[in-house]
């Protein structure tokens, strides 16, 4: 019954009805990074430019360097970096903790983070807006949430390199880092510790080490 | 043409046609709030329960009291509070600043903010996560947004005590106070000294000062 | 143990792991009023181009003329004043009405609306698409809610001008008054009136009154 | 190559790769409008419950009866009558119009509007919010677009009864008629005539008309 | 008490308290398809030049060509063909089946679908991601919702020809369209049967007749 | 000058302003399985109930069962395994793929997945509703994305075992695995065949391969 179908002009006929499937259809909108930003994301490049590779991206494929300050390192897959997680509400990270690395106590402004322990032991903790903290102790292929723009933080607490990936709820949900948003620009030394309850002396010192003036 | 309309029996053939306006429909969804909440706010009162006084509160006309730590009061309408909110995308608050009172560093991790000056000066300011400091000094009638999941702080920079009332983007926006989160809680001093870069002896000293432990 | 880490070249190595923070990230989407707008809002200004003035609106602290027809006066903070509210899903209005004065009824077609009487007492209502209406009597401090597209109104039903802010569930909530929608503009007569039951005369005079024609 | 995989007993261990199937997926919601709703719908009826038949609306098959005032009548499949729209963002409803027939000026809170005409003519229109009026003759086959929230209107404007189908972009999007919200319920007609301009005789007409007081 | 109002120079003061809808105000954002598409749709035509025309779509009033493989037909009113939906989370397509047509098994990847017979009779079918399928057979009036993602078709299972409107939860809602995702493009036939269990003669035979190769 | 408002009873008086956050605060809302699902997800497990231990999953630390038919194996971390991604717009899942092992053609109806290659080599390939073709060869480290609803399909195309975590848009994207819905249910044969064109053998031998009737 079908196949009689079959004889006819098969090629033809079939484009008639695939004409519906031409035209400007929008299955993807990969970034052009050369144009402004809106709301929703960066304008698309033309579907007639995108290849295979728009969809890959290799840098999270090499370990962040961790010779700093914190002895770990973040590598963002963020639509900045990886143009083709504009619109599509996900994107991703790679965190490298040497041995006493910590990635600070931050929040991520526009989304929820689910993190997976590839290598090492990690104590990570978030805190609620009740100030509820919950910490817990992951290991290789454990996965943590961190629920959208709460408090968090990730310690390597083995004796051996953390590496771990991490996805977030959002093509571009930025790191808002506590300590350099107070302690690595300008804003007066008199208001953070306003804001913080912390002591002058503290504030200078803290400012002086992450670059801060003030 | 139309008026001859008017002459048959008009209430009872208007019924007809207005049936298509009846049964359940949601035009709002004041939270019954001893229901389980669900991701997108809590379940509905009946609107047979519904009156005037469900959309009207009045826990805003009152100062909060200043006469704490801060010299400051953040007095919520959010839904717990405003049940009439309730997946609604908007919520409110009223803040209360002494002469010399602040509003801590905070973020709200499910909102942006808007704010309104009613009396008194304030300097308020925001931080993004590339740590550029935006500060102002506000004055009665202006406004200032705060975006999503920023941190920001207000001071009273006057001589006299402020009143602002602001609005948020979110039925359950959240409050998530840096200071508080960091001190007034069992989070163990040697962690929160590894995430923040903060030394032993004020992180002890605020713990104290804030009621938190370990 | 976190202190040795503070004394190796701290600016230095801080800054490298800094660098996961630059690039282009979109804490905030200032509109650029100047470029097509988008179904989510206008493009973005430059981040350069920012300054803590763009985050603050002082158009609401000037008291609207309220020497018309209404005797009132609504001063929007849209995204159209006021950029910054741009892909925040919030902005804001400040109503003033003079002894006498009407908000006439009208629906937000994109937001619900909050309300807080600042000054003066007002008469609100709202009715749901179930035609139930609920009106309270509101004073200064009381905050309503009205739902999302419903038809509302404000009236100063007290003997001293009213001064009130409302926030809105959008950056750009539209504001769709009953009366100018059937009288100010060229709608014919006939379909005036075969769409809302009024009598022909009734229609022409308020097209006279409201500015309208046909 | 593919081949020798089908050796191996195949129903049992496909089952294996199929467990990730298994479990608690939400494919779709049908409501369960025995239970309270929530601000994003109805709780769903267990799958196990569910057949083809709650996949399929016949309501929308009879013509709406219009013998009433406004000659035409709205027939909903909104998820109060299909239930299996709860939470798909769409829903329809049925128009028919007799010769004459005039659907009221209206608008819908929570949703565009799509319709199609199926049988006769149609004039229809659409208010901006800027006043703006956008007026077009239909004809049978013909697409209009009604934006979120605007007031806007149908009439039969052929020799022959109207039919048309319309979709709207929530499952439950309100239909608000102006005329019923103004005459229809005991909304004072003092208030009524301060926020439309309409003259005591004429709202006291109407109320009359169409069942309401006060 | 109010038509006191209506003595003094009434469109010049109307035109004061109206000035707040001027401006820039969002109601509808009709697609400027020669301009980049964003992640939420085209940027906008200016509101000076939109007429009521842009409102309205045609292009469904005219039957499709069912002379082809598959005796069916789907015309599109998505916003490439229909500007006015760009941003309004709806969209609409006609088809038609001659007698023995077929829409073959498709899913949209970004929207659920609502379905209205006109005229024939309609065996529609929708798989769940349990495997389940809901089979239905539906006739003139008769609606079916599909939704969002789910694998779905349609089959003229009557005597005579089908007409049928679905709207669409998307202004750009796609249509994969299985058979010709596997077999209308160079994906390498051993790919082809590797991902679907299909042997190499069948993959072969339906490229050739899909106009695929490799 | 902050010091001296750490003179009076700290303790006591910070407890006034923290008031404000307390009450029914949603930062999470970790499913609570056994109540009835609703379209924004499950009900929220009382905070008081919760534990580090919900925001932690171990099931992921298990490599699947590959003794099957595809030499394969999904473990999913959606919300019915991971209860504390509800409302939360991110889940996870474990893809294992033994020498040979293929992850067959399919879609996730309601989400984009991101995927991260842990150890092996990946053939993987998408498939856009235009029938364009992209297939990527991913090595360790690389990433892929698969925008929202398009047919995907993961080969293990290297000489040793694949592990790959996925990250997806939604808590509950759910997986439509083509073969399946087509071969493993009791659609009737001469349905498959009239909606994908394949041949009655084809259909039949592949119903048996995978669990299929009719």
């Amino acid at each position: 019954m079908v196949l009689d179908r079959f004889l006819v002009l098969p090629l033809l006929l079939s484009l008639l009805f695939l004409s519906l499937a031409t035209g400007l259809v929008q299955d993807f909108c990969v970034a052009d990074l050369s144009k402004e930003d809106t709301p929703a994301g960066y304008p698309c490049k033309p579907v007639s430019e995108i290849g295979y590779c728009d969809f890959v991206f290799s840098g999270l494929a090499t370990p962040g360097n961790t010779s700093n300050l914190i002895k770990a390192a973040v590598t963002p897959a963020f639509v900045s970096q990886f143009p083709a997680v504009n619109g599509l509400s996900i994107s991703a990270a790679r965190l490298d903790l040497a041995v006493g690395g910590v990635i600070p106590l931050h929040t991520h402004p526009r989304g929820s983070e689910l993190l997976v322990v590839i290598e090492g032991n990690i104590t990570a903790g978030l805190i609620s807006s009740s100030n509820d903290v919950y910490v817990a102790k992951l290991h290789a292929g454990d996965t943590m949430i961190f629920p959208q723009g709460l408090l968090h933080f990730q310690i390597n607490s083995g004796n051996s390199p953390v590496v771990a990936f991490v996805s977030l709820s959002s093509p571009d949900p930025g790191i808002q880092i506590t300590a350099l948003s107070l302690f690595s620009n300008n804003l007066p030394s008199e208001i953070v510790e306003a804001v913080t309850f912390l002591d002058d002396a503290e504030v200078k010192k803290l400012k002086k080490l992450l670059g801060g003036s003030g």
